[in-house]
């Protein structure tokens, strides 16, 4: 079918028209959709059979120009073949993490998928300190799994850049190349900023060490092809209920450095560290969810790391370096010598690269829901000052990290700083 | 034209049958073929016009399979595209520094381009002491020109991901992931060495700290997509004569480290220099040659990074660092300093890389000519147990390197400790 943009009647049609999708529905005389598309790139529909409204589908479908910037940001379609491979990755991988595609489209840019009704999108259940009890053993699988199985360490090299040749995705790369390692550490007319930390903001801005660290982050982005990578895991990427965890839209997904994924969501629950001091007024009731917020980032790291090592242990069949390369007098200490090195730049990639997602949202394109909820611009600078310290710590203070504790030890430095006014 | 292997005959109805080839000979009637093929991958013929003998060309074809393992290693006949592609494109950024193509089949996985008649292959030259007053000037041009202008220090990176998407090599990839990162240092069927150095190349097999260091190199070989590498560009890979310098061979071209090819250049003039050691006996005629070479390996380096620093300088039009990131108060010598601790890693990632191209020379597949031409065993002991421990050190010690000379130093401490029994 020629691409056309569907609307919330078309919509219904096409769905009648594809038996992927029709056969989720017991009945299709009386189907409804409803747009409730909040991202830039695509139209999202949820279709329900109105006669059983438990049966229902996501229709995800990009559009060819980025939504917030009008016409004048044109992108190619094609990312929707990101979204869906990696959606079908992720359910073969680590099924139950993700969505269910039902159905992809590639003439209309157009993914079926599993409508997650009783799940929502973790920013807003942060903010209002809801717990996930099963939150971390989820999403340090899915990093776990996902980033070493797409690596030199588990897959022959051959069939690591095959699989890589499949996600040549420059266009979505060059989005986060301009937001998050670029544009807002400098002059550009889409950033935007709280007038209340301006002078932070500049101070940034001309900062030249943080500004050489970050070029180099940015290398690495660009250049270092380890795994593939969602690419945008931060908590608006992720929907979770008490028992739930779901990842969703890897739409700018390509092979980059692991630790942009890990970091990601790290440094987004710091964010939200920082959105308590205007989200939660009591002090007490703050720190408590606070150290709640702690312990996520340190069991993410902790979980993603023992799996991951433990998978690359049971699971040494990569190209990066054989079992025979090992089979020497003390080769068992020098292969564990390896993977403990390997994690530790794994960790300190980590702060780096997910510092700048962080630091980013301080001054740049588009902020988070976190932080952009707080209606009091002086309290909002207060959570902005927090996140911008820590963010610049991990950045510049990496190359000595070697435990998840020391990037615990800088945000509880910089909480402890925190004056409200 | 379907593929068939060409042959001494049917190459010559080939080329009448090819307008580009043809029009290179100003009578067909007359012409004849030589096969000179010493590489392992491809038929390579001269065809010549007896008429005319000075009218000639060189049809270069790949193999299906890898030559010196007989039919046992099959081969993708791609790599005669990337081989077509990087000539094609070191014709036009580096014109004059590479043989010129005259004609590309695709289906006959079939180069025709120059044949460079009046140069050789330069371990030969080397080894008998010559001297190439231009060489340094015309390698380090083509080394910084490739390099920087595929890399993102120069193209969007829109443009950058587009062509490297037309390099996916993993084939070659393979064959040098195993040939030069892995397999010599280990136990492997394949290995060659020199019983003489046994005890030596025993010990680089169970040095744990060296293995560790080589395989963080493999992964930087594997991951670091900087630029688009020759990536076999050895000294056995350049065509030299007293006014001319040609690089040939880039099949194994794919978007890599920078470093490799810097690096695999110099650690083969320090395997020429060690070579010396027989190949020189009067010890005041070979430190002479020896210091000519420690010229060539200084001078190549600086050459290259002047040069590119300074097509950095004069175009910074890449999407790594845009300019207006430099505007702020210190922005120039934050650019500056950018700059500099750019190439100090790219110095430290040609030691490192280069050195395991040398090293693998001594213990693996295949040495090299400056080598193997050694008939006493005991006088090639000397030359291999010099370059292992100078591309030991280079591996080992690349972290401390800031400037050439660091390498240059460890190449004439190793040489002042060297005793021919």
């Amino acid at each position: 079918m020629t691409y056309r943009a569907l609307d919330e009647k078309t919509v219904l049609d096409y769905v009648r028209s594809r038996p992927d999708l029709k056969q989720g529905f017991s009945d299709t005389t009386a189907l409804s959709a409803g747009e409730i598309g909040d991202g830039n790139l695509n139209l999202v529909f949820i279709v329900r059979n109105s006669k059983n409204p438990r049966e229902s589908a996501v229709i995800k479908q990009a559009l060819p120009y980025l939504r917030v910037a009008g016409d004048s940001w044109p992108l190619t379609r094609e990312r929707m073949r990101f979204e869906a491979q990696a959606l079908l990755l992720y359910n073969q991988l680590t099924p139950g993490l993700s969505p269910k595609v039902y159905d992809y489209d590639e003439e209309m840019s157009l993914v079926g998928m599993e409508n997650l009704a009783d799940c929502e999108v973790m920013r807003k259940p942060l903010v209002e300190r809801q717990r996930f009890p099963d939150f971390v053993e989820h999403i340090s699988t899915f990093l776990a799994t996902i980033l070493f199985k797409t690596s030199d360490l588990y897959l022959s090299g051959v069939d690591k850049k095959t699989l890589q040749a499949t996600y040549v995705n420059p266009h979505l790369c060059k989005i986060q190349e301009d937001f998050v390692f670029t544009n807002p550490y400098q002059e550009s007319p889409e950033n935007n900023w709280n007038a209340e930390i301006d002078a932070e903001v500049q101070a940034v801005r001309s900062n030249a060490p943080l500004k050489l660290a970050i070029a180099d982050l940015k290398e690495k982005y660009m250049t270092q092809a380890q795994a593939l990578i969602h690419s945008d895991l931060h908590t608006g990427s992720i929907m979770v209920n008490a028992q739930d965890t779901r990842v969703i839209d890897p739409e700018f997904s390509f092979f980059g450095p692991m630790g942009y994924d890990v970091g990601a969501l790290l440094s987004n629950l710091v964010l939200n560290f920082g959105s308590h001091y205007a989200h939660t007024p009591d002090p007490a009731e703050r720190e408590v969810y606070q150290e709640y917020l702690l312990d996520l980032i340190g069991g993410v790291w902790e979980g993603f790391a023992a799996k991951f090592e433990q998978l690359w242990i049971e699971h040494h069949s990569g190209e990066l370096v054989p079992d025979a390369y090992w089979k020497f007098p003390g080769g068992d200490t020098a292969f564990a010598t390896f993977r403990r090195q390997y994690m530790r730049r794994l960790l300190q990639d980590t702060a780096g690269l997910g510092a700048c997602e962080s630091l980013r949202r301080m001054m740049g394109i588009v902020s988070v829901w976190d932080i952009t909820s707080i209606q009091d611009q002086k309290l909002r600078a207060v959570a902005e000052r927090f996140v911008i310290r820590v963010s610049s710590r991990w950045i510049m203070e990496r190359a000595s990290f070697d435990h998840i504790e020391d990037l615990l030890g800088i945000v509880r430095e910089e909480a402890s700083a925190v004056v409200i006014a």
